[in-house]
């Protein structure tokens, strides 16, 4: 049964398996103690540090242990803004940050901060130079993934490291996604990544703060881990943590290239075998591990759990799969179409046949879940029609519906004629334009209507 | 090697190592997902809150899993006073609260609240109406520990909540000491839990949010565990802690009168064999574990080292055993010594030879560090004597030198004269009234000197 989602949760790393139960015996005490218990329990964390800080490319006391990558976020974006308040109260972040970043920066704007989103380009990937141009005499910080969550596209983080450095802004590169692969290269000032994204347990985050970068840890004061991390130390997941950092690092080259190699099997596969999709990202500046791709006329949620079904595990950006019916930040800063989205994300370890079974597979359950909601043959051919314009009337239809609609009334307009598509999902706002360019139309643009929003198509072939 | 500090961690209970196993296998994938693997770490998930619920007494929708105890006290208390800001910035808790809760309170004062410490008794012990008149029209929050972390005292949490509830302040509890040993009674509105201080792994904390209750969560939204606790979910952690919650309790009756036997052993076996010693806190509401007693002339660290060398693993409230070099805010507060503090608390299983050979092994102990640091005999007969006063130099001397100087010059004044002692240690602020009291002599003040300051002492007899 394929588990194709390791950048939610990696399944735990033997090494980690081994150390945590080595650990369970030897570091429950408080390594602040002096007794013997506690002076082991002080030894595990030390070596732990030093693991993980040489993992990272740090000194080993610029490396503290949160409780989560999500933590390690907050507070290190929290603790690097306090700390140049002097400074101004601007915050830049790339649009397709994970939500902890962005979430930070809403609370930061709700306590009367400003914060610039960098924008991306249709593979997910920051410009340099745009980034450059959203740092103010007033940023406090900026902040940049090392590579983005859903569709593995790398960040030039060392060039952006150099253009902050250039005007005395610390970078903060959240490393959750890449820090199995590699060092984050560059000089940047912060660093957060999460163990159970490179088959650590959970429960313990990294927060790198370089020596020299202004720093004030917010809430109330703790003396453990430099005051940067509240509460007992969690030692035998801290401890399980490093040493599987250690372990993935030291399969790391090798196992990229394979799964560098299965993910492009994937995504020409996707591409050849599907209709009517869209792989997204970076297919060369990218995660060895992650591909996404959309199809059109599909709705996620079913698509994931047919998925499922035929034994594979992967995740969704689309809106129908999420508790808040928004679509995918990610894709929706990209530009690419939402619906019917897949990720897959290969843990170490996958074997290639399990990844052609996928694309056996996926075929014929994408073509099923079109079917049953009635989507146009991809080959359908256009009927000429006289009809100028259209109106489709897909008000309280989610995702993919509007769509699956509207290409079934286009070929019932003239080339030249319109389809306005009425619809009051979110999803549409963004799947009628990426509709249009996958299919050769022209997306005219939306305008308010009674209800929902018209949004105008024009037919060109 | 007898490990009696179950009270700062215990060792991991064999059920909680079990389902910890059993669920790094089964529980390590995220529960938002909707393959079968997420389905399953949910259906984990769900389980434990039923079972930490069902162990508290509250509905399982009002119990939330933070990443330790301290965390869910910071959560706790931010979030009530945030949702109550309208009525008022007031906090009220008890002068011997874990450092936790007073850390927050020192954020609320500095952030512009005000909050009001209840005094304690000699025992350690917060008294319902004063209390109670602590309690204001602005008083967003109170809070109160159910049973004190270094002197074993319950505090009457129900009679407290009651009177909370009859002005309409929500009451706080912070149970990280007595949760393991029984439900937190009366109708208190918060409460808080540490896994580790039961037997659970680290890693885990409990915070219960009663219905009804208003809370508004500080910092990033995030929407795992009800909004209260971001980040990734340390589901095996999480699942054995709650395992483990249920099996301590299975045990809990007859341990409980065992170690409470085992403690009176101490309380009258330290208070027999060792001169010049202070056992501190409530005799008889107290927790079962826990027992605290000071010994004059003696210094904590090299108590500690020796008691170790002799396979004990203890811990002090004493100022030299702190990274701070302040003596214990709980002794403060209840104003009994803090020299030579030794605090035992026994894990569950504690063997009754253990704690016999403690007793066996204590009293030479003392007596050696003592004759090391050169303290007068107990038994030493003050001398007549007719300089009707004396000044000790102690400037520079850490805790104990100071009381020691005091002890060895007080029979060199007669009857009616005083013994001014020149002090730069902040223990000795404590320790010499507290001598005074112990050794029945009068206390009569203390005022700035040109370095540190002189403490006032009248021999008496």
């Amino acid at each position: 049964m394929p588990y194709f989602d390791a950048a939610s949760s990696a399944p735990l790393h033997p090494v980690a398996r081994q150390a945590l139960l080595a650990s369970l015996d030897e570091g429950w005490a408080d390594p602040s103690r002096l007794y013997r218990e506690g002076r082991r329990a002080r030894l595990l964390l030390d070596a732990a540090r030093e693991a993980a800080a040489e993992a990272v490319g740090c000194r080993p006391d610029e490396l503290v242990f949160t409780s989560s990558g999500t933590r390690a976020v907050h507070t290190g974006i929290s603790g690097a803004l306090a700390a140049r308040r002097r400074v101004g109260r601007h915050l830049v972040v790339s649009a397709v940050e994970h939500s902890s970043v962005l979430h930070s920066a809403a609370e930061h704007e709700a306590a009367g901060g400003t914060t610039t989103q960098v924008t991306v380009d249709r593979a997910g990937r920051v410009d340099p130079g745009a980034y450059a141009r959203a740092l103010r005499e007033d940023t406090a910080l900026a902040c940049l993934q090392s590579a983005n969550h859903e569709v593995g596209t790398e960040q030039p983080v060392a060039e952006i490291a150099q253009e902050c450095r250039a005007v005395g802004v610390p970078l903060l590169v959240d490393a959750a996604q890449s820090l199995g692969w590699g060092r984050v290269e560059g000089d940047w000032s912060l660093l957060t990544a999460s163990a159970h994204k490179w088959g650590g347990p959970a429960g313990v985050g990294l927060l790198v703060v370089r020596k020299g970068v202004r720093f004030a840890a917010q809430g109330p004061a703790d003396e453990r881990e430099s005051g940067r991390a509240a509460g007992f130390e969690n030692l035998p997941a801290i401890v399980a943590a490093a040493a599987s950092l250690r372990a993935v690092r030291a399969e790391a080259a090798g196992e990229a290239v394979r799964l560098r190699a299965l993910v492009d099997r994937i995504r020409s596969g996707v591409a050849e075998a599907v209709p009517d999709v869209e792989v997204a990202g970076d297919p060369v500046r990218r995660l060895p591990h992650v591909v996404t791709f959309s199809c059109l006329y599909v709705d996620g949620e079913t698509l994931l759990h047919e998925l499922d079904r035929a034994g594979f595990s992967v995740s969704s950006g689309s809106s129908c799969t999420s508790s808040t019916l928004t679509p995918s930040h990610v894709l929706r800063a990209m530009g690419v179409l939402t619906e019917g989205n897949v990720r897959v994300s290969l843990p170490p370890g996958t074997a290639a046949q399990d990844v052609d079974r996928f694309l056996e597979v996926l075929p014929g359950t994408v073509a099923a879940v079109r079917e049953r909601l009635g989507a146009p043959a991809a080959s359908s051919p256009a009927e000429p029609s006289d009809a100028p314009s259209l109106v489709v009337d897909s008000l309280g239809k989610r995702c993919p519906i509007p769509v699956i609609e509207l290409a079934k009334v286009i070929g019932d307009v003239p080339v030249g004629g319109t389809v306005t598509v009425l619809s009051d999902d979110e999803a549409a706002r963004l799947d009628i334009p990426a509709w249009c360019g996958m299919r050769g139309q022209e997306y005219v643009g939306e305008r308010p209507a009674e209800r929902g929003v018209a949004y105008v198509v024009r037919r060109l072939s």
